[in-house]
């Protein structure tokens, strides 16, 4: 399992640093987090096939984070001949942002797509200054659905506050909010847990050899030995590998709501988007500081926190410096960051960046 | 006066050939014509400041001409705290489409933007093979504006097929449409003639010297000479220079409809998708060869042809060659023009290529 960074800007793509879109691989599995404007070229540039691609999550309706996605579809859909069917999780609002771009542009796509909305809770909107003034309507337009897509489903949030999206094959993925200048989520990915190492010796002791009673037990059924005797999984199983849990949130200047169900995560992927000193500033655009992410990181004792979404005023580390440039760098952020979580524990994410989640 | 050409590809931007857009820079007013995803990116790699752009043109509503225009018009917002007034030309269907997508990711902008819809004829609707059978609403949602957005026009053809879209300081431009699968557009941007060369000799030998007489005359008024002699402007005044006229038009598999407008163009871009053998494929999916072009720019006497919108499948000419590719490469389809158009009248763009138009 992998996180590949296709873009780790804040508010814009440009030259050097791409909008926001992250990768998560599992096997040859690819789901997408964040669609901003560029992300199909990021995607070109990097090892990752398009046409892997299986889900989508939108993260809130900023351009940054959904531009891109029209393009990504229609790209995908010229290159690819396979029957496929591409989910789609995201706000409310997402279903008709897909729908009008592909009608005006009249893009049939080739494939099957269906977008499954999260309803916002109260809490949420709140957070929008404007909300009860500009008033905007988040719903499809009536009519019929684009020609290749599926209904969707309407998901809300259950009274704890979580949202879940899906449990299939050995893995899970929920949401919550954060507080932004927009409804927007965090998705935390849970791997099931793996079942714990086989004491082999005590098989063999009773004169069971490697082959298929093995996977057997080892997925849960009891077996007999050559003597007769029943052997049960808890006899010969150690216990079970907890599954990784890998957090994905979107742009946030308060991320406890989603803490309860981030709880432990193996990798966190936090916004930073400016620098300690900055945080008014930061907090007023719905945005973290490395402080703030490196707090949450503690709070959900998480073991790694990677950090993303820079402000276009830090350069990227692996950008050439020059003599009269003093602008900051991401080296700013990642310093700080290690100095609220720890040294070894935070990595400062770039473009086409991939971490392996072990 | 000059072409910037950011994106030179059909169909998707790549990492090495940008979707569609174009600026046409005359002294510092820049207008862009057509706007695909990453063309923000690529105006930021290029020498064209993104605040100077005053009027956006939309050749029709494909992805690789508008997917980029939210984007653009965001980080313009971002970018920008001048009192301005973007103007927005193009298909029906744009005020929808920009609406949409900057009221569902709440974009404020910050600037005052007006799109004006050229509202397509029955024959432009006949080209689409199944216009009848998905029904796209083109209309702009009822219900307030965005907060920036001021009322567009709604122009509509005249009786000889030509859209007139703006006449202005020393400049005009209007429309017609071209065959492609969705109603597209052509743009013959005209300006206005320029008062021809002063005889300095004969202004001189009745004692008028240079000076604001000089100005006045120019302008077309009639003066006096010390010797109380009126001296008229055409006593004086060399012909009329005039104006160049540029001719940018959308995708098309026939322009024979633009020609009228276009007559006599100072350069025309014309796209070539594919080279002269794939015709049948070209002009299936609505696009036009090399020979295509060519026989077009004949037809008007066009003095240069600039060849753009090249698939994927033709590297570009400036990237390099590796010994294993024997992908044919943009010299192919230039060459095609050469032989149709002339070996001295053909360019074919590339991506942050600029043109002078002399
Ligand atoms: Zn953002
Ligand atoms: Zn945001
Ligand atoms: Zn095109
Ligand atoms: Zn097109």
């Amino acid at each position: 399992m992998e996180l590949h960074f296709m873009g780790t800007a804040s508010a814009y793509p440009t030259p050097v640093r791409g909008a926001s879109c992250i990768i998560f691989r599992r096997d040859s599995d690819c789901w997408m987090f964040d669609c901003g404007e560029g992300s199909q070229t990021q995607v070109m540039k990097s090892t990752i096939k398009p046409g892997k691609i299986s889900k989508i999550f939108i993260t809130h309706l900023h351009g940054d984070h959904v531009f891109g996605l029209p393009g990504l579809l229609c790209t995908i859909g010229q290159n690819s001949t396979q029957d496929r069917l591409l989910e789609i999780y995201g706000p409310q609002g997402l279903q008709k942002f897909l729908r009008v771009n592909l009608e005006l542009s009249r893009s049939m796509l080739g494939f099957d797509y269906v977008v499954h909305e999260l309803i916002p809770i109260r809490e949420q909107c709140n957070c929008v200054k404007d909300w009860e003034t500009w008033s905007v309507d988040h719903e499809a337009p009536r009519g019929p659905l684009h020609p290749y897509e599926k209904p969707g489903m309407s998901i809300s949030a259950d009274k704890q506050g979580v949202w879940h999206l899906l449990e299939e094959s050995g893995v899970s993925v929920k949401a919550s909010w954060l507080t932004h200048r927009i409804p927007s989520f965090g998705f935390v990915i849970q791997q099931a847990s793996q079942p714990g190492r086989l004491n082999v010796d005590v098989l063999k002791s009773k004169g069971i050899l490697p082959g298929p009673l093995y996977a057997k037990i080892k997925k849960g059924e009891t077996i007999t030995a050559p003597s007769g005797e029943l052997v049960k999984p808890e006899d010969v199983l150690g216990p079970d590998k907890p599954g990784k849990k890998v957090v994905i949130l979107g742009d946030t200047s308060n991320s406890d709501s989603i803490a309860s169900i981030a709880q432990g995560a193996d990798v966190l992927v936090h916004e930073t988007t400016l620098e300690n000193d900055m945080v008014e500033n930061a907090i007023e655009k719905g945005h973290s500081t490395p402080a703030m992410a490196a707090a949450f990181a503690n709070m959900i004792g998480a073991r790694h926190l990677i950090i993303t979404h820079f402000s276009q005023r830090y350069r990227p580390v692996n950008a050439e410096i020059t003599d009269d440039c003093e602008d900051p760098s991401v080296l700013t952020l990642l310093k700080e960051a290690q100095e609220g979580f720890g040294l070894e524990k935070v990595t400062a994410a770039f473009d086409l960046m991939s971490f392996s989640i072990r």
